[in-house]
């Protein structure tokens, strides 16, 4: 490991193509038709290379999961396109992204995850992930297991992918013309997995990569989930809204490594982080204002919502002015609510409730709307306070905002010294830092 | 249909990234590491652009399927990989490959090809095969169900996989700004799809391609596969080894696609074809025996089998003469192989046994080994005498063997007026001259 403990690592969410406030696809700077725009993508991936972000993480769900009426999609049409595309129109951004356990077969995802792992010189994550959407159960003509049952197969999926992976010998691939020999055959063996889920024979003719074979991520904060990521997973991702909250399952996550064999550091946590930039404060908060103009009905509900986190009924003042002094003692955090505390103090603070809400209290990850420094300042308090090894960030629209943490956030961390200057290696093994692996860890 | 029915179509195998004579990787303009570069790959597709080839052709079985101790392996790493990245780096030539309905989910796999139509800007095609190789099925913990049960579940999986296809409306991309319309989610409907062996409820979130969906391919001459071709194909893989048998098969396919309220016209037969090209065909004959030189043991296996071809032990007589006269006389084709009378052709011209034998009488496919011109008569006469449509086109390696197609046999074509000289329009369809299509055809 050559990577410095005490710099962040940052992986960009890809999203639909566009970003994590999906209806910020109607601003004057986004771009309508990003979804089916494969040079876009590949641009923004070239972008966030440009910032040596560390990856690109391309969540997913096998179905159609949100209201596309007048929102963007959740996720990319194809993540295994998606970063086949991006794998060759860039030399050292990692790719990571997300495949069901539970929806593919071990020897077509083996065979996927390692040929693209070769072809981008070693670049390659999984984020296994056992998927528990109904719509995506009826995308395959089945219903959702139970989570025990989930848990075995993705056991068995990793163990026989990665079994697989490691059927062709290091050093099988020989390609001599001299002797003829192309491969040596008594390197590459059947596996023959025969698990109570799945079973596969291999081989799989597939040679290393650079980095081996492609690292392991996990995501979802369940016991089983843990159990996975202390067994297998490099990266986590995860979505804590506090540091405290943060700091304790990021030592869940490095005890269920110990305990599983592997050094605690093997576990990087990945923290997800959504933000608005812009030169002033009152520009980035503007902006998401003009964002939660396009659905007044969808800010009404969440003026709703809002009210019932800080326990007052905000819809009965003028929600466009500070609450009156009276008013903000009366406010209480709903503990139902991890992001209520926030919001409490966003109030209290003077922030009127709408632009309370435009500071993002309910979105589904801690939101910085600010300037670059903010952005910033948020990123190393989070990370000094031993709350994670780095972040998972999503801009609220891809198209500029990838462009302004680069150009504007990149640089302060780096002269902070919190930022890596350029990629420590060519692999995204090294570029984690993580320890040499091939085939099924012993 | 635009397309000028007295032209030829003609598609590259992309093999391996070599060839399909599996030792040419060892001559010394071979690039041995063909298989895990896809630099190459690439290269070799913008090539066949060049050339104005319609489509680059991957075969595919998800095994180890051959002797790569000695050979270079039959297919790529992974077809899909390939494709994707082919189709970033070209503009015009079609992208067809090889999935099969037995060992892929109908979701993934159409997932997988309508997002690579879509950023190709409609130029995917996808060869249908149920796959009957027992090593396959090891792969995927199961065996080789019957044939019926096969193409019971192929007809099924392609259904399904049209019918999510076409469940996003061809107009409910939307994308509208002003008024927030992102999709017209009332064209955006399940499928509900409900078969004996796969079932699946969809929509698929992806918009159409240029040229609505992938055109659909088949490969495979039994009954069963004649009557999924009819039904489904526009264009059909062919392995005939001589004009007639091949006449006989596009007039049998065309049959069944009429038999299916379809224009016979709509079923495109492209035939296997395999050549060596050099400036003369002394030069090309020679680099034939060059390869053959790799493996002396091989070339006695072969010698046996020619002579079971002709009846008569060649082995016994000097393998590099031409036979003396009063043998030549004895020679009978063996009417069990049908490549059998053109070996007893060439034995009875004057090519010795191992010439004859380098001339291609035992491979795959018919074979020419001569001069551009000799490879462009032998396509001009079997497409003329109504044998085909096109031709499908194995170069014996593909590093030279492409560019020597491309820039030789192409003008002579060209010049004959039997081949076009740009493409027709931007999509396969277009330049296959096809029908439109979207969704399921009622």
């Amino acid at each position: 490991m050559t990577t410095n403990q005490n710099q962040m690592k940052i992986v960009l969410q890809m999203v639909s193509g566009y970003g994590g406030e999906f209806k910020t696809w109607r601003l004057p700077e986004a771009k309508a038709d990003a979804y089916t725009d494969m040079d876009l993508y590949v641009e923004m991936a070239q972008l966030a290379e440009k910032g040596k972000l560390h990856a690109l993480f391309m969540a997913d769900t096998p179905a159609l999961v949100n209201n596309i009426g007048v929102d963007t999609p959740m996720h990319s049409m194809d993540p295994l396109i998606a970063m086949t595309s991006v794998a060759r129109a860039t030399k050292h951004i990692g790719l990571v992204g997300t495949f069901s356990t539970t929806f593919n077969e071990p020897y077509n995802l083996a065979r996927h995850l390692k040929t693209l792992d070769v072809i981008s010189h070693g670049r390659v994550g999984w984020n296994t992930v056992t998927t528990s959407t109904g719509a995506t159960a009826d995308n395959f003509g089945t219903h959702i297991a139970t989570r025990q049952e989930r848990y075995g197969r993705a056991h068995e999926v990793i163990e026989a992918v990665q079994s697989l992976w490691g059927s062709w010998g290091e050093n099988a691939y020989i390609h001599n013309k001299e002797t003829g020999q192309f491969a040596d055959l008594g390197q590459i063996k059947p596996v023959n997995y025969r698990g109570e889920y799945v079973k596969t024979s291999g081989p799989l003719p597939i040679p290393p990569s650079e980095q081996g074979q492609p690292v392991l991520f996990q995501a979802g904060p369940s016991g089983e989930g843990v159990e996975l990521a202390g067994r297998f997973a490099s990266g986590v991702y995860a979505n804590p809204f506090t540091i405290e909250e943060s700091r304790e399952y990021r030592d869940i996550l490095r005890d269920a490594a110990v305990r599983h064999g592997r050094e605690a550091d093997e576990i990087n946590v990945f923290t997800g982080f959504m933000f608005t930039i812009a030169d002033t404060k009152e520009e980035a908060l503007a902006r998401r204002r003009q964002v939660m103009a396009f659905d007044p009905e969808e800010t009404s509900q969440r003026l709703r919502y809002l009210s019932a986190m800080v326990g007052l009924n905000l819809t009965s003042l003028d929600i466009d002015k500070p609450l009156p002094e009276g008013v903000r003692r009366m406010l209480q955090a709903n503990w139902q609510d991890p992001r209520s505390p926030r919001a409490v103090e966003l109030l209290q603070e003077g922030y009127s409730p709408l632009d309370t809400l435009a500071m993002g209290v309910i979105n589904y990850h801690p939101v910085v709307v600010g300037t670059a420094t903010d952005v910033a300042d948020f990123l190393q308090e989070w990370f000094e306070s031993g709350a994670t090894d780095g972040f998972s960030i999503v801009p609220d629209l891809a198209h500029d905002g990838v462009k302004r943490f680069v150009e504007e956030v990149v640089p302060i961390l780096q002269e902070r010294g919190i930022f890596h200057k350029d990629y420590e290696g060519t692999t995204l093994r090294e570029n984690l830092g993580l320890p040499y692996q091939y085939g099924l860890r012993k």
